[in-house]
């Protein structure tokens, strides 16, 4: 396979927008995960970006996020210009998102190959990573929508998958495979099923496409939004462009890539990769990716424990003292504190939707 | 039985010394457990001091603590005479603290019956307590060393047992019992034992006596301590008072009343008392004191629980949210946090044992 470094028409889309609630009370609806520090001292945004530097220049770069989260995301992001940080005046899903960075990188350059990255996932092997991302532009070119497959290292229930069908081709060592089929987020017998076969990857939602194929493929499947996003690519840097947006995207419906294109396309490829991801889905995968201690403990801050094994203490600011913890999750900012173990960190959702329904909003 | 309201000769001292370690975080070197609100808004030196009121006049009750704490104390019972909260310069055990206190009541009243309870005990039914104090009063008249019996309702192995011997008397329904012997801290075995045989008491450490049998106890078992402390009587209240203090205090040996005195003596006699009586002496104990919520859940401040039962939280300025937790305690703090299973509450004095060996002291 060739190496290709900072090749001229290969752009990237990095989706910044939306807030989780399964990192509360760290993530909070003004400061959400893709914001914030969590693996690192850089956020993960900062970190997505670094990640790519080395294969895509910063011009080249554009982050698509909430009206709310633009100004913080040029702060953490100087080197990027900032009128490419994309603002959406309120969330419609990716479909549109993805649209919307795709008009941004068009104006540059109809040729290029767009990479559409998320803000909040973490890759272990970076390096890797960049020569997957260099292989799935080759693919892109060949006319295909290419999404990354992560090789799955055990039967989670909480990602989509997707099952492949007959190999495409081989670049290097790396495999190119035609997608069979897209699965929604399988119950766990069948999560067994796939993780055996070796034939299902976990959805990762990255993807590589020429921005050509993708407007093909908006038009054939998503024609109503196709339009929508033509009318605000026409007026887009005009004196009208500002009030185009305003106009058309509030009227765009919600859809996502997977739903909306990628599940319907018949031009999928699909690279399985290896590279140590993880969507940060929980404090439980924080746990599971950060290094631990002596005790298989994750501390961020200062801990004394006492008979306390595999737990996470997260706690920046103050001291947290355990006795006889395992598999425990700690959390503490500055007006809340989490604790809960780490086989229910999914759960704590329902911490956040609890503190909706009782008006307390200072928590959110 | 008569009851007795205002007795001029029943004086009572606190013993507010001391720092304990198992209700870290809350309790401090510098504000321990007597000095805090831990099961009212009150601080339990406060309850202590508004449960024995009724019967006995702001007066006639005197408080030693450590020099470090008098100020405190002396604001938190401004119905006080500020010269009956009494400093000692340095703690060596309760048998010197008694003493010192039988020293300032003496000086008011050489023919007292004195009481003498501890700043950081807990009783439920106030009045039957207090009614209990009158009668071991009244016995003590009689030349004995009283103390008040606890009758167990569980095969405690945290505190000292009473055996008791002969009924001397009933007091109205109130029996009194010679005491066949002090025992210290059981294993769980001999606990059992103790309980089933109905015979034994927990040793509350709450006695009462005449300044005068006390004194001739002192002398027989104790007389190095007693010459000391009349040295310091001698010169109490006149211009050397300080000055001999300062230098006999010093030269005190270490010694506990039960040891020094109660063990030894053959004038003991035993109340039995069943009045919701506890030392406080772990987080567990406050999470059984304190009345629960629907789950059983033991909250201050603000809670958000999911599926969350039987734990204490206690946190007057953070929200604390939990999963899937039952029997935990979480305690927060300005600068701590501690969370701990109930069982192992005990421990909490590992992790200040922790802090001190790891020069941690702004957590101590």
């Amino acid at each position: 396979m060739p190496r290709q470094k900072h090749s001229n028409s290969i752009y990237a889309l990095i989706l910044a927008g939306g807030t989780g609630t399964r990192l509360w009370p760290r993530s909070r609806r003004d400061r959400p995960k893709q914001l914030l520090p969590l693996i690192s001292t850089r956020t993960m945004l900062q970190e997505t970006t670094d990640r790519i530097l080395p294969i895509i220049p910063a011009d080249h770069i554009f982050v698509v996020t909430n009206e709310g989260f633009v100004e913080t995301a040029r702060e953490q992001l100087p080197d990027l210009p900032a009128k490419n940080i994309i603002s959406e005046p309120e969330g419609h899903g990716t479909a549109p998102s993805i649209g919307l960075g795709g008009l941004y990188i068009e104006k540059l350059d109809p040729a290029a190959v767009m990479l559409s990255l998320h803000a909040d996932h973490y890759i272990e092997k970076a390096d890797a990573f960049r020569q997957a991302l260099l292989a799935a532009a080759q693919v892109a070119r060949q006319g295909c929508l290419v999404t990354l497959g992560i090789k799955p290292n055990q039967p989670e229930t909480g990602y989509g998958y997707i099952q492949r069908g007959e190999l495409i081709e081989t670049l290097g060592d790396q495999p190119v495979f035609r997608v069979a089929r897209f699965l929604e987020k399988p119950d766990e017998a069948a999560a067994i099923r796939f993780v055996e076969s070796g034939e299902y990857y976990w959805n990762s939602g990255i993807f590589a496409w020429r921005i050509r194929t993708l407007w093909e493929e908006y038009a054939r499947y998503q024609p109503r939004l196709f339009k929508q996003l033509r009318t605000i690519g026409r007026d887009l840097g005009t004196r009208r462009g500002r009030a185009t947006m305003a106009r058309v995207w509030s009227k765009i419906a919600n859809e996502t890539i997977d739903v909306g294109i990628m599940e319907r396309s018949q031009r999928v490829a699909a690279l399985p990769i290896d590279v140590g991801w993880s969507d940060v889905g929980s404090w439980a995968t924080l746990l599971d990716l950060l290094p631990g201690n002596r005790e298989n403990n994750v501390v961020v801050g200062e801990h004394v424990g006492v008979d306390t094994l595999s737990s996470l203490i997260y706690s920046p600011q103050r001291l947290v003292a355990t006795v006889g913890l395992k598999d425990i999750i700690v959390v503490d900012t500055e007006d809340a504190i989490l604790v809960c173990p780490k086989s229910r960190a999914q759960e704590v959702r329902h911490i956040v939707e609890t503190l909706k329904q009782q008006s307390k909003h200072k928590y959110l």
